[in-house]
């Protein structure tokens, strides 16, 4: 299977998930963009878009060559409410990135919001939709191919973000940041999509907080949601790359471990094998990742999915299925690695005898 | 304590050590430019420094931010043997991309080669010191600021390349993957120390192949080889990233997780402090990593030693010490993670209850 | 607190449960004889009390020494269906060594009887009646002092032998043996104990197949089905030994480990003593244990509770509360683990670094 | 292969080992009588044999029936020292008891005494040797069949029992508690086996403070040292039940499970037939257990040997072989483990999630 070509005209995300084709998503900005050091755990502010644009061009980069269909601006949190002045340059700048990128390859642009920190406190739709607002005339001013509004605790706040995006005219896509047991307010999933679908949003679905199997468990709800309404939308699926079965209903950042001891949760990229498999089984097709997420866990969902998509990204050329890269190994131990039961089948060992397997989240 | 200003006249690195500075290493190019999809597992040749310099640049420029004295040519295993014609353009690239990065602040070029895959086969001196020697035109040529012969199993063949990398005029350094028990011939890590500084090395030690703990304790032995021979040398330590209490003689490769499944072993920041402390109260003034460091293990490094240095790396500007950028957190839980002790005390969780603690190495 | 006295006239069970007085029940007879060498896992049938009458004697003593309040006789499974000819002289004999060991301490003899094999294929009431009654002749002949129907996983058969039982006159309880997920019809744990006490069971709960920390949770249901219907009845609980949060709805039979490999999971004391506590506080006064509970965890149950009944059992002249005999230990670190904080907030490891933590249930 | 019959004319020790016959060993009282209420932990003294002889005759049946052929007398630091004027009642006592029980089986009875208090303090050679010769009276009174010193840290101390021991004509063995580090003094194994050797032991080995493995390390250390000193003589083990590899020099003591949390530790059957076959295949021919080893250890030690002996334990009639017990199982599932393989291969899980694997020691 030969790496993907250079794409000419490309198609609308709508197009493609009307013709039922798998479009993948990209990784986490947020915690690669830490680890390499340009973002500030804690506040999570994406300034470096303007301080280091080569830092997010080359992530951006990297996503693309493994395989990622979307480019989402380096966006989150930056309205004006957390950024102050600075709000406006940063997703302007984000944009222009984004788009750079995207016109290597066959991806398109999503501009990207999240929740607020007001809706806490005031639940005053008036000034939240303004912020929405101010972000999406960036967006619109710099024409990206769509819209993503991700990261949402409570439905009500994700059905304001779908209708100020809506109208903009733009396809619209709407993730939570929900486990199964629903919102914050007790929403579950299935109701959840339920009113994002009837906002307005054309895919709908969740992203982060939750690790890959507990993020498909509240995709299955949100589809029998969907489906017992009779109401219809594309799927997406974003989730953490964290083993979390230990996670409560706040999901990751009520874990001890978060954010600065996750390492040992990482997913492999055979495990990311499963989760793409598992989510496509599903019927979903919106697939990529949040935090955690890094390039060859997107190029894994990509190689998973290479035979219904009929080709592999050009980060393959880096990398052999299954291991098959190991096949010319000095040592025969190492190369009878090099196979997909070695692989799948495989038990990872955490090295730290003296830690236990689960921790109690701290509430 | 403020980020390090920009440096004018460069102090070479012997200068450095014999005036007992610190001098930070830098991280692995190998496995995460493998992740980042830019290196090919099974061959792991850096022609990426050819097809891909921005994403070697980006490295670079990562590693130096987090606080790297020392930009390495990434030409690990690049010699004619492995890489046939490319071999020279690929060195001179790697030259090319380390001296422009290193030029943007406080950090020499070092030259770097590795063992060749013939010494196990054939014992040919000429042979293998006419590879080294070609290698090291191009490092002369491109007026590299030291020289650094790493990643040998054989006390004998690091010892050839010693005495060609001497003919250069330049300093020094050599490192080999051992670990405890010594070279793969039963050398002793105290003889082999002993060795490297006879045939001319000015720093001596360990890279890869081995975990934090198993690399300190190999450098304990070849500081003693040294004391117990009346010799001197600086020190240099570039251990795995991972926790690997459970790997034998072989090191890494051995263990049933290489290299495709070694993420639950990942060092998190701290436990790379406590690396960084120990190497420096063993006496050893060049810290840096191998495999698996990531700009943030190197920024560890940088902060951890930040009292004796007197400055912080750039990179700390997003990042506050010890988890100190929590505290503004809505959270009060995660708030109370913004102090030292927390995370010094943190066992943190594999979130695998499945899988093992330890393995058995392959062989 | 003083060990308790010899008791001369004995309070019945429902005189001291209705008195609020705590039950402590005795522990396994099953897994405890097959380590001791006397029964044989598979047919888990109770032939040692004729066959080696001093092996089951000393059992009861030694429960009774623990704190028992009740000697069950070692009847499971002994019908005709099951033992043949042998049934009768099997239960006889039970209730003869009950009966001698109850006679040395403050304890009551219970007649045990369990579900039967027929029910799940041939649910015919009549047949399987007649074997309950055959049994209950001879606890009548025997005249023991009370009746627990036990281990049923589905309630229509332990109605039926609650309602057996019952034609004897005496108390009777029963206990299943389900989980949270309640019976194998699905009859919830709600329904359970509606049906058992409307059936006349004056003690009600649950056996074997789960945790310590499962049963409760079962008990937590069945105890709110009982107050939703208006119904009063004791509480009881006699859970499995083992940690378990793993198993499924078929309990600890279907874990890969049953019944040979069980020994890692076996609880503490002091996680017996947690375990009591919170029945305890659940408001359950009939506190035993199943399959694997050894004498000293019944000693833990009677030393948790010491503080509500007011004295110690025989056998915790043996043993200082809280790990106090280590105090006069000569090496100090053990001295320091004599006292309740240590012990509590022990985290046990397996030893095992090569096993995972849980397992995956085979159905 | 069916159960041992009655054996008629008793061969002793030494003419058994001569032979190259197998001896099984018993397990040990300390602590499985602990759990059955008779022995106090911190004290470990054996007054149950005149308190509660019913509970350490069934006990020395148990062993016997499992398959033991040696009876050791419970008088585990039963010296004048440390019991004060019951040392006497507690010797002689210990001594029928156990001659009662090895009279029903093919059992011999050995007299065993081990360290005193005293030696770490005052190394009052006559004062110790009183000690000995005091308790040795007693077994030479009651005419047991060989002598076992045991428990020794200090090879000085351990060869003063032998030379006291050997004044009475009987056959000597002799174990000590040591490590592949050796004695407290730094004496090494092999240096141990041939002092104890040239003072006049027969039958020479370690018990207790280690596993399994680690044991059977120190066993072969002390076979090369008796072979590189020209020596012969009987090898014994008589290790703990637990996993221990994180133990340090101390031994089990150290542990912070010691002694009331040490339950995940214990071995299974199947991994004390590993012991039995590796002791075996390292010449030892004295087979037994230590603190923890149950009855079915030593079951699982006659088990694994029944090829070499030609017969199985009384106590296999209750136990089939390999799990084969379980073949009858109307579950197929349950089925499917009636067999070695499964057995053999099972990594069993802690059920703790929230626990380590390993331990550190206290020292």
């Amino acid at each position: 299977m030969a790496p993907a070509g250079s794409p000419r005209a490309k198609k609308g995300i709508l197009e493609r998930l009307d013709a039922g084709e798998v479009v993948v998503g990209d990784g986490g900005f947020l915690l690669t963009l830490e680890k390499r050091g340009y973002v500030k755990a804690g506040l999570w502010t994406p300034e470096a878009v303007v301080e280091h644009p080569n830092a997010v061009r080359q992530l951006h980069m990297e996503f693309l060559r493994a395989g990622s269909n979307v480019m989402q601006t380096f966006t989150f949190s930056a309205n004006e409410d957390n950024m102050e002045s600075q709000w406006e340059a940063v997703n302007a700048a984000a944009c222009d990135l984004a788009q750079e990128v995207a016109g290597k390859g066959d991806a398109l642009v999503a501009g990207g919001l999240c929740q607020t920190s007001l809706y806490k406190h005031h639940k005053d739709e008036d000034r939240i939709k303004k912020l929405f607002r101010l972000q999406l005339e960036v967006f619109v001013r710099k024409n990206v191919d769509f819209l993503i509004a991700e990261y949402f605790e409570y439905a009500e706040e994700a059905v304001w973000a779908v209708e100020v995006l809506k109208e903009s005219g733009k396809p619209v896509a709407a993730t939570m940041c929900i486990g199964p047991e629903g919102d914050m307010h007790g929403v579950t999933p299935g109701e959840c999509a339920v009113k994002l679908v009837k906002a307005g949003a054309s895919i709908i679905g969740v992203n982060c907080r939750f690790g890959p199997w507990t993020s498909l468990k509240t995709m299955r709800l949100m589809k029998e949601g969907l489906q017992a309404a009779g109401l219809k939308a594309h799927l997406m699926v974003q989730s953490l790359v964290f083993h979390m079965p230990d996670c409560g209903k706040g999901g990751f950042v009520d874990l001890p471990e978060y954010p600065f001891a996750l390492e040992p949760r990482v997913a492999t990229r055979w495990d990311i094998q499963k989760y793409a498999r598992e989510a496509y089984n599903l019927g979903i097709r919106y697939i990529g990742g949040c935090c955690g997420f890094e390039p060859y866990h997107i190029r894994a969902i990509a190689e998973e999915l290479a035979p219904e998509r009929g080709f592999l990204p050009p980060a393959s050329e880096k990398h052999g299925s299954w291991g098959s890269g190991l096949n010319m190994h000095t040592k025969p131990w190492i190369r009878a690695r090099a196979r997909r039961e070695y692989w799948e089948n495989l038990l990872p060992a955490s090295g730290r005898p003296f830690c236990p397997s689960l921790s109690k989240p701290d509430v």
